[in-house]
């Protein structure tokens, strides 16, 4: 009965509901002596905040993280970091009506079937703002990495039916598109086809897929904590993803072998791969190569249509769902992917350290 | 530095390697009371055993398991229950030749690069007998869920090109087809697509998919251990699965909010939903539909076609693998999936029993 | 890399040091339905509290929590509770001097061995303001219990040579104390003692006892998570602690088996044990007497007497402390030694209630 | 419902009752390329072996360790460690007499109010033979600390009222006497005493100690897994164990403070303390000095007087235990302590391995 902590070395607590007083989430295991400032989080939650494009909620808040703790002189003590949000665009009647109606494709039945009753106010735990202390521990684990030389990259691969061809994206060509999809004529169909879905009172679903590179081999813990399967698990407890894949993903299941199999070979003194079908993972450890995810978000499930429901006293009803939502969660959610990628694979670099009696020699004995 | 413990309530830590002594599984947490026996574990474990169909490898073990501990006058105790199923078939000379070159596809090369060495008799720990654990202590998830009124079924959805159609199968129905594909004509086809696979020296990927019925709702804990999020993780720790789907999976990326929502309605006296795209799950908990997930397995890497690769002193080198292989795991993956599955509701059903002060109430004041 | 998560079921995670912003912690895995408010927290808060009596230090903080989520409509709603205390006293010119100087008893060597460096201010993470995140967590523990029929009462025994005669007090007696050393003799004498000590510019240990009442038999988990191994972790987690009784504790290594062995016998229907020497806990459980506990806390190592000692530059050199310190903390510990016991306790309580397939079985059929 | 698991990083899950087939354990998380062999393991356990001493049951079974997995050409591969001990000596009608009655001072009352039955065959799960699988997983913890230069050595303080004097013994000096009991006169005193409890049909108590030395200063992960608290736990989770001691231990609450704080002072370059009343822990974490431990054991519950106690069918009745029992279990008991000394202190040297970002900069950048 205690779901809200992930992460066994790195681990993120995280708490709060959309209309609650604030939001937040508790970090222990972060290394010492991490230069880290209020700044550092910012640019990561600025980018999943409601209103940075065209198609977010109209809720405009300005989600300015506090760190409350764990910092002494600008760096990391080694003690856990707190940091709290505080809700302050909260209107609680926008949402009264769902108080006693289930929406469909939302939480609500469930969440009073588990508990007895919820905190209705705009989806209470279930909201998207939920995700707000995962992008703040994810911005610190963005910035372990670095200093590592990995880098995890996230975009938006597609929208609806449009998707961005291509292999390599650069940073800037993805914030080139509003939708951080990087392709400009996809991103420009993926645009009318949302204008559309509100128009007609709908949503869409897409794909966001992440790219991590500099990942050392070896990365993975057999047979459970293996990276792939941490992984799939960080990003299905995403709100709204209903599939993962890894490198080729879905594909290989209509693969033959000679297909499927990434061929070694020495590149000036280095093992490396002609092809990167396993998306950078073998055995559930880093191959060396660039790790591929892809997850697939669902429509939001707010929409103005009516739609047929039930109420918590058990009868028949319809729903209209009006008031501040998404048409698309999905460039929102690249910041949300990232970060948990990223606090996934700094916990298995931590476990990893310890991997060879070797290792602990050198580090004892130095 | 340990990933080979899985599950928090009812938790299983398997060991063992394809050609040490013995192979197993410690299982933690059994609810004491539930009579168990040797075969009760056999009827699951023969079901991965190989030879049990033509396309399986050919190497034929009893694989009689032996439990150990934890169990009294045909009763589960409470106390762990050691599970010890011996090796026996195992040819040492058969694999000698992979001990310094790195297979495509496989783990030996990260195995090496984590460990600094590993043991390649037989692919050691990444060999596909280290689900003999897992389906050990499956066996006795499945037991108790049954006795809850639960039912976990899984079936082969698709080989290569050829995929299962329907929806609603019966056991007898999967067992009538040598591939676990319950649709006659493609099963048929699946078994001459295999048969050249097999003369091309290739191997064949497909899909496993997994129903659960008898669901209550509520079940998963929101937000990082959510009912999807650790089937996700649970299915994905399966060797060669690359991909995992709930309910209309990587299809609702395309969806719009009206296609995708499943509209809820009064069936006499009673919740249900018109439709099922969630998968039976809304907000990471289960919602009293039917659970349904799918993986994506990729082809066997073992194949005796020449491929270009290194040695582990980094030189190019040329590998044909002969010797017993599947052509294709996805059958014999059928009740590894299940197992997974198994484990993981079974925990979460555990961990939801105290979701509420009126049941620690109900149960301390009886 | 993460010890600041405590709990499996009830699982608490603390933060913040003694001049940050705040202190806090956030406890995931309350059950849904509780009544609870602020006013809840401070009367536990109110007991560890600076200034709670003549012996404490001068500090004096509101100490005012606020519970930031996991409540709705006055209940809690089984999502993550956050609980944040703002310091609003902190002086940190108080502490400049101990920057470069180590503390003998202290943690100020062994924080910068670890880290590299610390926050020194107040102690940092290892002040005793650390507790209060443990605190609020206890209350929470405490009223839950209280609706099992469980009362958890700590109270001091001993300080220096001063101890408490008798078994059974009442909530008034302790509290009659000023000490919470329910023994008025002992308790006048303690106090004469303390003045002595300050007039010594020296301080004193003492020891908290813990009664634990109507707890069912049979809580705890076999073997390594048994009763008296978690309540002794819970316990000896606390600063200042350098020992651990369960019922005769020490003393029974003195014992012969027939003085220690507590005879069963039926009493009106009820099996019930003629002494408890075991303090309610044989083999790991609880067998249905009071749990009787004992923490033995060293005296507060701040002295205003010169000691030597060196700087973190390696340089011999004498200190004295002065400022605002306790003499002894074992007043102010009484609640957190209760507040320990209670998270510990309701952790296993939640923990066995899936001991047997019976209980799923009534849990999930009714 | 798990609580036989125990470690995060090196965790052990050990399983199996006294007259069952086997008992054993799981070791997850053993680096990679120790050299280690069953000969290593059955010199720790033989120190535990049933009738090493005159004072031991006289049970007497070879214990021979059999390694099941994890080990590849003489040495650890990193996956998990699977070892096994079969049961040859069990005799089950020795005990038929217990199935029906509660010895006192025994778990037969606890398990039976759990789990609704107990295996009563040698005590099942609650017999002294459990300490098998923490001592083959301690042989493994030991021979990597004394690769690190970290020795960890138990010994009997006292039996009963006669007591080891002095500080520092070596291992030659501890097993010069039968009882382990490092000094001459104390140790003969001891013996007779043992014989007179023998022929009063008694038991006897007594203290072991454990002295960590080499220990490197700052480990212990503050503030619920602080080094103290884990060696509590893990004390206490051995079965008759009732108090657990660091230090000066339960001294410390009679001390004022310049008695108890140890002073910090420059020795040849090196910091070091005066004294050692602290036993090598500050704030939870090593300070460099030697790590002291004392655990008291009750006398052994089974005596062969006549004792009143209850059926399992509530009526009062007598028993009289006879058959083979130690009349003292504290000499047998050295090597448990040892081991879960070395389990924990192992566990916590590995995660701090990442307490610092400049450790991870090392170790992947290197």
């Amino acid at each position: 009965m205690a779901g809200s902590i992930f992460g066994k070395n790195f681990s993120i607590s995280t708490w709060g509901e959309s209309h609650g007083k604030a939001i937040g989430v508790v970090i222990d295991g972060v290394p010492a002596g991490l230069p880290l400032s209020e700044e550092d989080l910012a640019i990561y939650l600025n980018r999943r905040r409601p209103g940075s494009n065209a198609y977010g909620t109209k809720r405009n808040e300005a989600d300015a993280p506090e760190i409350l703790s764990g910092i002494f002189e600008g760096k990391t003590t080694g003690t856990p970091i707190s940091i709290m949000i505080r809700n302050t665009s909260q209107i609680s009647r926008d949402y009264s009506n769902i108080a006693s109606v289930y929406r469909p494709g939302h939480a609500d039945y469930t969440f009073d079937e588990k508990y007895g009753f919820r905190d209705y106010r705009g989806g209470g735990r279930s909201s998207g703002r939920e995700t707000i202390g995962r992008v703040a521990a994810g911005a610190i684990a963005c910035k372990i990495l670095k200093e590592l030389g990995i880098g995890v990259t996230a975009f938006v691969r597609a929208i609806g039916p449009y998707t961005a061809k291509g292999d390599v994206f650069t940073q800037e060509h993805i914030n080139a598109s509003p939708l951080y999809l990087p392709d400009e004529e996809a991103s420009a169909q993926a645009e009318n086809y949302l204008k559309e879905c509100m128009a007609n009172k709908n949503s869409s679903g897409g794909i966001v897929e992440c790219i991590v590179t500099g990942m050392p081999a070896g990365i993975g813990e057999p047979v459970f904590d293996k990276l792939d399967a941490r992984l799939a698990y960080a990003l299905m407890s995403i709100g709204a993803v209903k599939a993962v894949e890894i490198g080729d993903g879905v594909a290989v299941s209509q693969y033959v072998g000679s297909e499927n199999n990434d061929c070694f070979y020495m590149n000036d003194g280095v093992i490396e791969k002609k092809t990167n079908h396993s998306g950078g993972i073998l055995g559930g450890m880093s191959d060396g190569s660039n790790i591929i995810l892809r997850a697939h978000f669902k429509p939001t499930p707010s929409i103005a249509q009516s739609q047929n429901t039930v109420t918590n006293t058990h009868e028949d009803t319809t729903i209209e769902i009006h008031g501040r939502h998404d048409p698309i969660i999905v460039p929102r959610a690249v910041v949300v992917v990232e970060s948990m990628a990223a606090i996934t694979i700094l916990d298995l670099l931590i476990e990893n350290m310890s991997s060879r009696v070797s290792y602990l020699n050198e580090f004892y004995q130095k």
